[in-house]
């Protein structure tokens, strides 16, 4: 039924334009009742986007399940449920990608799914950087990091008509935060590792070469075997 | 006569809450017409929010004459303009925020006007890293730091009512994102420096330690006089 209505009210947001399509012509097209629609979906905007609430409760049961996982990492892994979501249905997503370019209410509502998202990541990296200095500054900092990453992989795959490996593309982009971002390397689910006092990295750079240059560099040596 | 409306909304906002108030009551109690309201305020929402408009032309003046400077610490210096414009007035700040929290237009509101600060700060960004790998991609993620560092510092100080310094708070938030993402150091309206070629870093770091303090003392060892 969710589905059937959702599928209905797209198709005519596609066909009549989203403002003049009405609940009405909705039910009708799906040969339901008006209170059926409202019992699914609060408003118009929301059959837009009927997949976020599943996908939201999926990325907190993610994040749940991540246990001592590294949390930059975690966040990362949890926001490639988000690509994936879109990739599941490319056409749908690039159709509605161009009908929310149009509607400035769909923007508007995209705007605070989005937010819905970067605080979720944002309430668990804060849980686990309780105590330590700026714990809660740095969550939301990585959460913007990761949602922004993410976003720039699924516009411009969005924008490229939904072609294209959409999961590695959303990992290249979120590769500039895992690398400037990401702390210990503790495996899921372990305790965390002892120190090796032995192992050392040494690295030489120039002064006044790019921060950033040199982080890939730091991290590269790090993660090194 | 905009002052006067804006004011004129605001206290009844205060009284009558935001939902309750009309434009006809604010156009009456500032003595004008209800087109005057208009011609200053596309809607309601925007007579809460009356000075980001010219924050905004400020910013994007401020990049506009940044030149040369470090992007980063160009984006990161712009985010301060949005904080004084909040710290000019902190006793209507602190009540707006109050409002803000209880009408959920407000605060969808609030995001669209977060979005153009991200915006006007990623285009700078872009354009400042046009050609470089992944210029754009680094300047929505730059961007979007900067935003939720700055909005981090902003909301502690407006929960403790508008009370402590607002720029060093927000100068302190900035600096997660300063240490990690600062590129040259190139001053601002001088060419590129030449890299002295014999000026090194050596940094000796424990395999599995935190990126982040590494990068911390990278950019402590960079940035070393």
């Amino acid at each position: 039924m969710r589905e059937v209505l959702a599928e209905s009210a797209f198709a005519l947001f596609l066909e009549r334009g989203f403002e003049r399509t009405t609940v009405d012509d909705i039910v009708a097209r799906a040969g339901v009742g008006r209170r059926s629609f409202f019992r699914y979906f609060p408003s118009k905007e929301d059959a837009v986007f009927p997949d976020h609430d599943r996908c939201l409760a999926d990325m907190t049961a993610f994040l749940e399940a991540a246990g001592a996982a590294e949390p930059v990492g975690a966040v990362c892994d949890a926001a490639h449920l988000v690509m994936r979501m879109y990739a599941a249905k490319p056409e749908f997503s690039v159709q509605r990608y161009r009908l929310t370019r149009e509607v400035p209410g769909l923007r508007t509502y995209e705007l605070s799914v989005v937010r819905r998202y970067e605080r979720t990541l944002a309430a668990y990296l804060r849980t686990r950087w309780e105590g330590a200095a700026d714990g809660a500054l740095r969550a939301e900092v990585v959460a913007a990091a990761v949602v922004a990453a993410h976003n720039n992989a699924l516009r411009t795959w969005l924008r490229r008509g939904g072609e294209g490996d959409a999961d590695a593309a959303v990992e290249h982009a979120l590769a500039t935060v895992r690398q400037v971002w990401a702390g210990g390397r503790e495996p899921v689910g372990e305790a965390v590792r002892e120190p090796e006092g032995d192992e050392v990295i040494v690295m030489v750079a120039r002064k006044g070469a790019p921060l950033w240059r040199v982080v890939q560099q730091v991290e590269a040596a790090l993660t090194e075997e």
